[in-house]
């Protein structure tokens, strides 16, 4: 009996790599007026749905297709949330 | 006195708008072997640091920000987070 899954993903810059978009986004809030802001830095949030036998599998899926096509793992950082939806 | 918070902050494409680079995505994890992924979104995931008085204020501002530059609102939801970092 297979599970279906839904995943949040977040791919963030290692905190070494420079973030011009966030360079560019932090000067855009303070040209605005928002002055209080700082160290912003932009990633991806992918959210999906998967199937597998048990969480350790999706886990485990999940893992892979990070490392192989969801992050750029010299220069980014992932983590990723799971929660059950059903049992299919 | 003021206090320093964390803000995470998520833009997703509102469901009604097509997402091309999910689909993209979807459909090369599928061609590398992960055939039970299904509805993949890619969204923004902004990370940033802000003072405030206290946090309603915080909050307030950053809607204001979300509204205004982070997210397109006509195609994008967004929702936050905030954590208390220090008091300043």
């Amino acid at each position: 009996m297979a599970t279906k899954y839904h995943a949040r993903i977040y791919v963030t810059l290692r905190s070494s790599v420079l973030d011009p978009a966030g360079t560019a986004v932090e000067s855009g809030l303070k040209q605005m007026g928002y002055t209080e802001v700082e160290s912003v830095r932009i990633g991806k949030y992918i959210e999906m749905q998967l199937t597998a036998n048990n969480e350790d599998e999706a886990k485990q899926h999940l893992d892979e297709m990070c490392d192989r096509l969801l992050a750029n793992t010299v220069i980014e950082n992932y983590c990723f949330e799971l929660s059950e939806l059903a049992t299919v």
